[in-house]
C-alpha cells in the first residue's frame, strides 16, 4: 500500500518550523510495512493545497495531511478537501456542542471561530481527538482514503497510533517491513561500498543503503515480507554477510551508540573511565554523560585548556611538553596517565590538539588521542580536514571508538601513522 | 521568483532523519524576498526523482535539490537530472584530478567510487564545496535554474549562502533585503511578543517575526528596499524600539552566541574563566571552547562526575554535601570557588543536578548553578522540563547567560527562586 504525507503550513516553508512530523509518521509508516513514496510540504493557500490533494491522490492509495486544522482564518484543511474531492461541507450540531463542552469544562466560553472545528467534508467521519479540540477527519474517496490530522505532534502521535496506522494495516493487508542499521567506524562511506560491492549487487529485498554522519558509516537493511520471520529470514544472510566483511569495524545495531557500547563495555569489565581533554573542551565528556546512568561507570574530566593547567592538574612533565609540544603523542599519553591518577580511574581518554584556526607551529586539524586503559597507554595522531567544528565533533567520535578498541585490547600499532587507524 | 525544494533521500520518508534542511532553506529563501511555494521529499528511486524534478520544473522559476550527491550506488541526484532534463552525463577530468589530490593531501588513496563525483548534465556548472567532496551542480533549463547540492549541512549551507541565493537574487532582479536579528534571553515567546505588541502592530516594512530556540528567543527584522542604506534605515528605528522595550534581556545581535558575548566580555574585564560541571558533563566547557581563540581566556574545567570527585578535585566538603545534598545552592558555590581555586581562574561558573531520570532523592530536571566572580559567589536553583537532553541543553545556555550577568555586576538577587530568573 502506498502512502503519500503533505504537510500544511506556511511557517515550515519560511523555516519558522522544522517539518519533524514526516519523520514522526515516517518511522510509523516503515515499521507497519507501508510505502511512504513522497512528502510534500504546502503553504496555507487554498489553491496550492487542492492541488498536493489532487495530485497525491492520482498517486498513492492513502493521503495523510497533516496541519490546518484549527480554528484560524489561515486553518483551510477542510476547505481544500472539500474542494480536491468535489464535495460540500457540513456541520457537525454534535461536535459543536462537544466543542462548546469541552470549554465549559474550562471555565471558558469558547470563540465563535472554534465552530469551523465542526465542520467537515461530506461522507467524512470526525474522529475524536483524545489531546486537543480539533478533530481529524477520514475520508474515503474511490477506494482511496485521506486523512487530515492536526500538526501539533502530541496530537498526531495519538491519533496515528489510535486510528490511521492501524486502518491502513487493515486496508492493506500486506505484511511487515524490517529495517536494520548496521554502524560501522573506520572507513569512509565509498570504501565501506566498495567493500561491500558485491553484497549490494545481491541486495532488493532487503534493500540496501549506506549513510554516513559524523565519521561513522551505516549500512541500513530494510525488508518486506508477509511475517517478521520472514522478513527476519530475508535481512539475516545480508547481516550475517556485511558482518563477515566488515569484522570489527562494526560496533553496534540499531540504536547503538558508540558510547551506549564503551559503557556497556566498561560495566562487563567493571571499569572506570575518566578523560582529559584539550582541543575537545569537554566534548568526548558530554557525550559519554548523555546517556542516562552514565554515572556508574563515568568518573569526570579535567578540561586542561591552558598549558600550565596541563602541567598542575595533569601532571604532565615541563620537559615533555618543551620537548614534543603541546600537540604530540608523548603529551597526549602523560594526559591520560594524570587523568587516571587525578581522578581515579581504570580507563582515561585524553585528546590535545589544535583544532583550528592555523597557528605558526602546527596545522589545523592535527588531534592527538590517547587511551590508558589497565594494560597500556598508547596515542595515535590524526589529520583530519574541515573547519574547527567539524575537527572536534570527529576526534570526539574517534576517541569514543579508539576508546572501545583499546578497551577490548584491540591496540592500534602497526597501523599506518596518520588519518583513519583500522 | 517563485523556488521549489527538493529533498532527496529514503532515510527522510524512513524517519531516519528529520529534514531539517527545508527549514535551512526556507529561512534563507524568506530573508532574500524569493518565495518558497512547494517543499517536496523524495525517496532514491530513479523513477520518481525524475518526476518531481519535471514536476518542480514546470511550476517554480529555480529548483533546489538536496542529497544524492555522494559516491555510493544509491546516489543518483546527477543521474536524475541528466533523465528529467533529456541531456548526457558528462565527465570532467578536471575535477576528478582535483577529488585526487584532495585525497593525496591527506595521505590517502581515493576509491574509485568516488570519480561519480566528477560526473555532471552536459551543460551544467560544477560548483567548489570547500567543505567536503560532492561539488554542486548548477544548471539552466529553458530559463530555469536547477541547484543540486549536498544534504550534508554544513556543505550546504556554505554553499547556499556562497553560490545559491546571491545567484537567484541576481536573477530575481529584485531590491535588497536586510535582515537583523536581535537576540534576547530570560523571558518566553509570548512573553516577548507581547512586551513588543505595539511594535509588531506597526511593523510591515520591515516584517517582525519571533523565533525560540534554546531558550533564547531572537526577534528578527526583515527590510526589502532599493539599496542597502534604505534598508538600514528601515530597521533602524524598529530595532531602537526593540532595544529600548527588552533592556538587559537583549545580550547580541545578528551571529553573536552567547560564548562570543561572554569572552568578550571576559578579555575587556583581563578576566579568565573556568568551568566545574556534573550533571551538564562538560558541556558548557564545550560551548566556551567552540569559539575561536577561546584559549586565551578559558584555563580549563572540571567535571566531577562522582560525588568523591567533587571533595577531592574541587575540594567541595563532606559535610556540605551530607547537609544540603549534592544538587544544592552551597554545593554548587562550592564548586565554583574550587574550581577558581584549582584552576586559577578569575571567574568559575558551576553546574550541579539532576538531569534525569528521576531518582527517589530528586526530581528530573532541578538544576543548579553557580558563578564565582573576583566580587562574590552565587547560585540560582532552575527546574526545567523535558527530557535529558534538552535540560543539559537548557542549563549550559542558562549557565552561560548567568555568567554574563555575574561578570557585568546585574547579580540576580531579589528574583524569584526558581524558573527563569530576568
Amino acid at each position: 500500500m502506498i502512502v503519500e504525507t503533505i504537510a500544511v503550513g506556511t511557517e515550515l516553508l519560511l523555516g519558522h518550523t522544522i517539518n519533524s512530523n514526516v519523520a514522526r509518521i515516517g518511522t510509523r509508516l516503515a515499521d507497519a510495512g507501508l510505502e511512504h513514496q513522497y512528502s510534500t510540504v504546502v503553504g496555507d493557500d487554498h489553491g496550492r493545497m487542492v492541488a498536493a490533494i489532487r495530485q497525491a491522490l492520482s498517486r498513492a492509495d492513502a493521503v495523510l495531511i497533516t496541519g490546518g486544522l484549527g480554528p484560524t482564518q489561515d486553518d483551510i484543511t477542510r476547505e481544500a478537501i472539500c474542494a480536491a474531492t468535489d464535495r460540500e461541507m457540513l456541520y457537525s450540531k454534535e461536535y459543536a456542542d462537544r466543542l462548546r463542552r469541552w470549554w465549559a469544562a474550562r471555565g471558558r466560553e469558547m470563540p465563535d471561530s472554534n465552530l469551523r472545528q465542526a465542520e467537515y467534508p461530506d461522507g467524512a467521519e470526525l474522529l475524536d481527538n483524545p489531546k486537543g479540540t480539533a478533530p481529524a477527519i477520514r475520508l474515503e474517496v474511490d477506494g482511496k482514503l485521506i486523512f487530515a490530522l492536526p500538526g501539533v505532534p502530541a496530537e498526531l502521535e495519538v491519533l496515528l497510533d489510535q486510528y490511521v496506522v492501524p486502518s491502513l494495516r487493515e486496508r492493506s493487508g500486506e505484511g511487515v517491513v524490517l529495517s536494520r542499521v548496521i554502524r560501522t567506524y573506520g572507513k569512509s562511506e565509498s570504501r565501506v561500498a566498495e567493500l561491500l560491492a558485491d553484497v549490494f549487487e545481491q541486495s532488493g529485498n532487503p534493500s540496501m543503503a549506506f549513510l554516513a554522519s559524523a565519521a561513522e558509516i551505516k549500512i541500513r537493511l530494510t525488508a518486506h515480507a508477509a511475517t517478521a520471520v520472514e522478513a527476519e529470514a530475508l535481512v539475516a544472510p545480508f547481516e550475517l554477510a556485511v558482518r563477515e566483511r566488515m569484522g570489527s569495524l562494526v560496533f553496534g545495531v540499531d540504536d547503538e551508540t558508540i558510547e551506549h557500547i564503551l559503557l556497556g563495555l566498561a560495566r562487563d569489565k567493571g571499569w572506570t573511565i575518566a578523560t582529559a581533554e584539550s582541543a575537545t573542551g569537554g566534548m568526548v565528556a558530554s557525550r559519554i554523560t548523555s546517556v542516562p546512568g552514565s554515572s556508574k561507570v563515568f568518573r569526570g574530566a579535567i578540561v586542561a585548556y591552558q598549558e600550565d593547567v596541563k602541567r598542575t592538574n595533569l601532571g604532565v612533565g615541563s620537559e615533555v611538553i618543551e620537548e614534543h609540544g603541546v600537540v604530540s603523542e608523548p603529551v597526549a599519553i602523560a594526559m591520560a596517565d594524570g587523568a587516571a591518577e587525578a581522578l581515579g580511574a581504570d580507563v582515561a581518554i585524553a585528546v590535545t590538539g589544535s583544532a583550528g584556526p592555523e597557528t605558526l607551529e602546527q596545522a589545523a586539524g592535527t588531534m592527538v588521542i590517547a587511551v590508558h586503559t589497565p594494560e597500556k597507554t598508547m596515542a595515535r595522531t590524526l589529520r583530519l580536514p574541515g573547519d574547527r567544528e567539524r575537527v572536534r565533533t570527529y576526534t570526539t567520535t574517534g576517541a569514543l571508538h579508539l576508546a572501545r578498541l583499546a578497551m577490548m585490547g584491540e591496540w592500534w600499532s602497526g597501523q599506518p601513522k596518520s588519518g583513519r587507524w583500522v
